[in-house]
C-alpha cells in the first residue's frame, strides 16, 4: 500500500471494514479474557488480603470488558470464538513469556498492561464508527484500576533499592514482548492494521504508533520510580 | 458441652455470638475468595470459549459474594484479614489436595463445591440473627451457576464410559476432603460450631449435619450420572 492511499473505508458498509472490526473486537475480547485469568491467578501471590482483593477487583473488571466485547461481536453477527481465534497464539505467547516470578512483578505487569491497553484503546477509538467507538470508550473509561500499584512499588523500592534494577528490567521485558507479539499480529492481519491506522497508513505509521506507546510506557515506569 | 445445653445465645449482644458470627463470615469470605481464584485458574482448561466464559462467570460471582461478606465484616467492626486468617490453612489445604487434573475434574469440582456451599449456607442461615441471615440468603440465592455442568459431564460419560469410574472416585475424594477440612476447623472453633448447630448441639449433631450434606452430595453425583 502506498503512503496516504486508503484501501479501507471507515464505513460499516465496507466489507473490509467489517472484517477489521471483527478482528479488532476479537483481539480485544481475547486480551481481556486472558487478562482476567492471569490477574486472578496472580492475586494468590499477594502479601495480604487488601492487595489480593485489589488485583481480584481488576481481574473481575477485565471479565466485564470481555463480556461487552463478546456481546458486541454477537450483535454484529460474528462468532466470538472465530473472531478471537487468530489472536490466541500471540496473546497466550505474551503471557507465557511474562509469567511474573513474584508479587511485585505481578503488580508491575498489571499496571503496565492496564496502561498499554488504555493507550491502545484510546488510539484506535478515534478511527471507529460511532457505535464501535462508544463500546471501546466504555471499556477504556473503566480501565485505570491499577493506581494502587504505584504506592506499593515505590514502597518496595524504598525498602530495598536493589529491587529497582530488577523491576526496571522487567518493565522493559514486558514492553518488548507487547511489541514483539503486536508485530507478529500485524504482519498477519492487514485489514486490522489499516483500521488501527485510520484507513491509510504505512509501516512507518505503524512503527510511529508503537513508538508513541513506548514513550507512554516509559512515562509510567518513571511514575513508579523505575528507570524506563 | 452437654447435649441440649446451650452456651451461646443467638443474640447480637452475646459476645460469644459476635465472635461466632465473625468466624462464620470470615470462613465464608475466604472460601469465596479462594473459589474465585481457583475457578478463574480452571477456566483456562476449558475446551472452548463458551465453557471458559461459563466458569469465568461463576468465578466472578464468587468474588461478588466475597465482597458482600467482607463488607459485612467491616460493618460490624471486624477486621476481614483477622477474621479470615484462622481458615486459610483448611481452605487452602482443600484446594491443594483437590487440584483438578483436567477440565472434567474441574467441572465436577465447580458443581460439587457450589452445591455443598449452598447446602451449608442454607443450613446455617436458619440460626442467624435477621441481618446476618439476610446476607447469607443473598449469597445463597446467587449460587447455582453450575447447572451447565450437568449436560457436559453426562455427554463426556456417554462418549467414554470408562471416564465415569474415574469421575465417581473424584467426587468421593472431593466430599472426603470437605469433611476432613471441616472436622479440622470444627475442633478449633468451638463457638462457630455452636452457632452452626443453632446454639446447642453436640458432636453427634455435628456428625448428623455432615451426614445430611453427604446425602445431598450423593444426590448431586447421581444427577451427573455418577455413582456416589
Amino acid at each position: 500500500m502506498e503512503p496516504g492511499q486508503s484501501s479501507i473505508k471507515l464505513d460499516w458498509n465496507d466489507p473490509l471494514y467489517q472484517e477489521a472490526v471483527v478482528d479488532l473486537l476479537g483481539a480485544l475480547a481475547y486480551g481481556e479474557l486472558q487478562a482476567f485469568e492471569r490477574l486472578a491467578a496472580d492475586a494468590s501471590m499477594a502479601p495480604d488480603f487488601g492487595n489480593r482483593a485489589s488485583i481480584a477487583e481488576m481481574s473481575v473488571a477485565e471479565f466485564g470488558h470481555y463480556k461487552l466485547l463478546r456481546d458486541r461481536l454477537i450483535e454484529i453477527g460474528a462468532d466470538p470464538a472465530a473472531a478471537m481465534g487468530p489472536f490466541v497464539d500471540a496473546i497466550d505467547g505474551f503471557h507465557v513469556s511474562t509469567a511474573p516470578a513474584d508479587w511485585l512483578e505481578g503488580l508491575i505487569k498489571a499496571y503496565v498492561g492496564d496502561g498499554i491497553a488504555a493507550d491502545f484503546y484510546r488510539y484506535v477509538a478515534q478511527y471507529l464508527d460511532p457505535q464501535t467507538q462508544e463500546l471501546v470508550n466504555e471499556v477504556c473509561s473503566d480501565l485505570g484500576h491499577s493506581e494502587f500499584v504505584v504506592g506499593a512499588v515505590r514502597y518496595a523500592i524504598a525498602s530495598d533499592p536493589v529491587v529497582a534494577g530488577r523491576l526496571a528490567l522487567w518493565g522493559r521485558r514486558l514492553m518488548g514482548e507487547v511489541l514483539a507479539q503486536s508485530q507478529r499480529v500485524a504482519v498477519q492481519r492487514e485489514a486490522l492494521v489499516e483500521l488501527v491506522l485510520g484507513g491509510g497508513g504505512d509501516l512507518g505509521d505503524l512503527a510511529r504508533m508503537f513508538a508513541d506507546m513506548t514513550d507512554a510506557h516509559s512515562e509510567r515506569m518513571r511514575s513508579l520510580g523505575l528507570s524506563p
